[in-house]
């Protein structure tokens, strides 16, 4: 399993992954699903993967390699809009589907992959995308303006409530980090280390990057403080007087 | 879809469920999914149903009627512990199951049913049990004092930080109530009114049985009170200082 958050924020985007993969609860590895393509000053794309690695994995390859979009051979430095990076990735996904998709159908395994895409190329908006197995897409709007791929329900409860289009860069990382802790809380299968990105709207150029280990002392402070706060917060929520 | 949520405290147990169902988007009603038996003074049980509601209904209907558990016909009144209280809906499930399941499994519908039940019976103690579609079951314990059936996730990060054996029953309700709203907000197929118990411990009668409806001005109030804590409580975390 894995759990991806991406914000889309007036300031920019904040991109959380978190680095486990498993293929049964006996063959736990650490991948990073977290990968990006720059051209400072001139763009700035971040991709963030869920789904079988062999899938994910070969999706990056092709995206790397080149893929053809309306017969022309691109990657995510060489496509000319953030629609056509998205376009792109669908591109790669279908690719892969071709050339893998029939013989593991045969082997009963699910073609299982999605993708958040988010950044900015020169001339265009700033955008996030989620990227389906099918190589379709949806994009971040401003009332919904955070999308999660993976193990999203446990994470989602605290963004519902406090992520809006106007949260602050720094509060976002925060955001994502305490939503990212109730995952890891609750499902084995999501694990640290984490990356994490922080992108400033019109900079293209990566403002953070930053791999989080477990024993990170601000994260290990954010989980307890987090914790202590939501303890405290249903001690300030009146009693029902009921009984 | 549904959500019931069981706390197995030292001062007694609480009980939540929604009331929602749905065959589809389109096809939503409501139906209580809390069934209670009570002899007062010598035992009360509390039963909620989560899955199939053609199957939910005929389980407790044969609970009703009467299931045969080792050779003898008995009911929820009549059963001698809440181990054998568990055994009996599990044998009740299987009632159902030897009924429908052939013809269920020919038509491709899954026989999927989950049940919590809670309760204590004059002479042993207060118990808490998870009956699986099976009909096995496992019980809560000091270390895992909340079980949950249904859509479980949204509302699990709460109860993972705040509830413990030492909960008081007051603060149990806040947190059911807090868990559930998570839920509501999260998935629309989990619906209120909400049907809350509250039983003290060695009391063997109903503390508090009550319908919360949406315009419930304490309800109303703590999902108000819980949004504005949880934004507040993410204030209090400290910034990184990464960027």
């Amino acid at each position: 399993m894995t759990y991806c958050v991406g914000l889309w924020l007036e300031e920019g985007l904040v991109m959380l992954a978190d680095t486990r993969t498993n293929a049964g609860v006996d063959h736990i590895s650490t991948y990073s699903k977290m990968y990006t393509a720059t051209v400072p000053g001139e763009r700035m794309l971040c991709l963030m993967a869920a789904g079988n690695l062999a899938i994910t994995q070969a999706v990056w390859s092709r995206l790397q390699e080149g893929v053809v979009l309306e017969g022309e051979t691109h990657t995510l430095t060489s496509v000319g809009s953030m629609f056509r990076a998205a376009q792109l990735v669908g591109a790669a996904i279908r690719s892969v589907y071709d050339h893998d998709g029939p013989m593991m159908e045969k082997q009963e395994v699910r073609f299982s992959v999605s993708l958040l895409l988010g950044g900015q190329i020169a001339g265009g908006p700033m955008k996030l995308y989620l990227v389906y197995s099918a190589g379709n897409f949806i994009e971040a709007t401003p009332e919904t303006p955070f999308l999660q791929i993976g193990e999203h329900k446990y994470g989602k409860p605290i963004l519902d409530r406090a992520v809006s289009r106007a949260t602050p860069l720094e509060d976002g990382v925060k955001l994502v980090l305490v939503s990212m802790d109730s995952t890891l809380r609750s499902n084995l299968t999501v694990g640290p280390p984490l990356d994490l990105l922080v992108y400033e709207v019109d900079s293209f150029r990566i403002r953070l990057q930053k791999r989080i280990t477990e024993e990170d002392p601000y994260f290990r402070n954010l989980r307890d403080a987090w914790s202590a706060a939501l303890r405290d917060a249903y001690r300030l929520v009146p009693a029902p007087g009921w009984f």
